[in-house]
């Protein structure tokens, strides 16, 4: 196993000492849930990247939406498992546990979501994330009007999509650098 | 044709008036580009979201890094040929154009990057871009390593992935959303 | 840039002199086209084959069919863009803005001919064509039923299967020789 | 089973009576295979379109070239594999096991020609036209260089690649109208 | 071509003597089929490998089930067409021409299903069975009702997985071990 | 949530009682395993299905083998990956968990073998294992040349095809069955 204190296989040290603020968020971090997670600091070779990139991550995943917290987290790991993204599918896969209750939901959207029995809403969301992962140039119309048909505004298309997109993107990088999740993940919430 | 106003096909209006900060931004892009590239009016429905992409684009596109402004609009071409995004190759395709002052090398990227006859430092990077894109599961060492044969390093490697990733996410929230881009682009640097 | 005097990769010079009456087709092509498109340079190591392109492409391009010119270009670009021929897209993505006199619809189909906006009739004879290019196997009577719905007739269907048949042909001779399209193509019709 | 008198599922009934020339080409055809193949009693609907598909097939088939007819043969059954053409691979089989008097390479070249346990040049010449038909996009100069190495000229090339996009043309004619081989030919050569 | 008194590529000599049972066993196949198919030989390195094998084929394809011998030939084939395994195309290919008297029946199943003109019900295994060896993750409810719609009850619908199951597990042995066909099988029931 | 009595989504019951053979062998399950895992009660419609099925996999998972039983098991965790079957992924992955000692090893191998710092050897088995389940007419000899480097016997290479293939036949009966791992699997070996 790959077993190194490097959040990735790319050598990017985090700027030390950390800034004030930074330092501030991270020991947040690891009060709240006990540790930093790795992605903060891969990222924290550059304070304005991470920056910009927490920003992103806390209006897609925290921010004002009528999408639950979990169904936000769903759509992460069902693009993840398309994109079979090991970092993500660990620390997102644990948070669909933590926030559903529901160990084996987690397993499910993991491995196979159309196994998971979901409620036609749910399923006609997460249709879209994963057709829009695997095949973003067939989407149309149609696909919007079954959104809309599933009970979804303009709005929430906007943020399924958004969703979608930004795990399409940090799947990416995770992959490209080997990103590693913490460790802590794999037992939570089992 | 699609001809409409909106920038999208989803119902989300631009907040009105826009504040003065967003205002003076648009403004800037119409004195600078002759127009306000549709991407930010789409994202206009919400000032934070606009601001977090905004910021994300940036630092990517215009910050510092040892990737040159070409290099990166290339990566933004080839990721968005491989979804077959018509927002982005048209904007970015029109970058190419215009950064290199060569018409022939924005259509090569869009139709079949192979046909470009890139020097092989450009051409590994390419490849590193599209392989994220297209089987990202499968990106490992080997694939780092052929970067760093080319010449580039752990950092550069870092933001090849983040633009690769980046396009990757937007592709997909232009496709979701029917993003138009602007007419404005096509006849430019022909 | 690959940037040679020869129309392909391969070594296979064009018979000198010309026969006459090709020489006369040539001259005919500057005088039309402003230039000899480098399809009929290539095939012009040997006049046989150079006739038998020839005969073959002006009955399909240019016969007798109740295919408009422009049905037939818009076919021979989503073609080639399933191919992602760069010969060809170039080419016939000229073709089409010439015919159609929208620059826009040429740029649509070489990226994306799902987000053109088109006709249910125009739609229905495209998707048939890339249907054809991808998966032929899976053609069926349905799919031939979904083209006389669309008002077209057996004829009609023959004539797109064999223009679309076409480009899956000289794509593949284009992409295996490098052929290169002629710089004049790329400026044209903006 | 289907079992019609008409060559395809398209209604195109052929010129009746069909000229002199033509129809002294069909005698010859009854005289020297015991059949007209279908291909030619589909296109016999317009004697033009007829004359201009034979006159390709007679010189890429049966015309001069370094390659022998056996090696043109084994080319479109192994293309006419990857595309799952009836018609072509019932055809063009009965040629290969006729041509190598050996049923066997016929069933392989049919079934999956990586078992035939080819020549190093043969294999390589299949493998071209393999990945030509499959992947066009992603051929390049080390794919002609491989050619190369097994002995091909720059001729051959053009000749492997002219047969092999032949048949990605009639696959699809064939795929679209579902044209039926003349049942002579299943039992011949086993 | 590969021309070897082994039946497979891999060193595995058979049990010699055979145990008196599988010597009789292999004497019967002698006397009904005038061979011993090479499956048989492949797996007489190990006589209990042997017999679990002979047990799971004995039960599946000549066991009690309402599916006739024919329709889980035919799935034998479709499968094996999709998984392009040389072996079982031969052998049940030659089973389908001889339990159906319809030698093209049986090229069809190799080359094409889809163009064999077949009733419903056989069709909708047939498709069944194709969608579960290329796309298992997304085989449904609906597909399950797809079949009982045409007439096969849950006992059928196992049979049939079973099936199709058992092909995609012999298809992989026999590539893995370049398992080659009797040649009986070649002229049989042509 | 599917949350049903029954093993699959088939109607198919129990043999009841079963057979006291068939009963002392579920009741071993229970006292080992602390139940009797559902693709026994799956297959207890029909006993003699049932042994040949468990005679099978005796053979093959704890049967004499070079390969170790945790070595088995990951193959049957990669396989399942590509197939993405629910039901083997969590009962073999489970597996892995305990004869590793390793929960982020069953974690990974469920995610992306790739990303787990495999040693040479075992990364060869893997990759053979998912060539053969994604694309098995390309597996040829160098496939096996390349096990043999890694150590492998040409029995070995047996034992990974058929604990490859095995898994390629039970994932497919489990999807089209919807089969229902036994609950108790999630939380072990965490």
């Amino acid at each position: 196993m790959t077993n190194t204190e490097r959040p990735t296989a790319l050598d990017l040290p985090q700027v030390d000492p950390l800034p004030p603020e930074t330092q501030r968020y991270f020991d947040i971090c690891v009060e709240k849930l006990g540790m930093v997670p790795n992605v903060l600091r891969a990222y924290a070779f550059d304070i304005d990247k991470l920056n910009t990139f927490t920003a992103l991550y806390n209006d897609l995943m925290l921010g004002e939406s009528q999408l639950t917290k979990l169904e936000r987290e769903m759509i992460a790991v069902v693009v993840s498992a398309q994109n079979r993204c090991f970092y993500c599918l660990v620390a997102h896969g644990q948070a669909v546990r933590a926030l559903s209750g529901d160990p084996v939901l987690g397993e499910r959207l993991v491995m196979n979501y159309r196994t998971a029995g979901l409620d036609p809403r749910t399923r006609a969301m997460l249709d879209f994330a994963v057709k829009l992962t695997d095949r973003p140039a067939e989407v149309e119309e149609p696909d919007r009007a079954a959104l809309r048909a599933a009970g979804f505004s303009d709005r929430d298309i906007w943020d399924i999509a958004s969703v979608a997109g930004f795990f399409n993107m940090t799947n990416r990088v995770a992959a490209a650098s080997e990103m590693q999740p913490n460790a802590e993940y794999h037992g939570l919430n089992r």
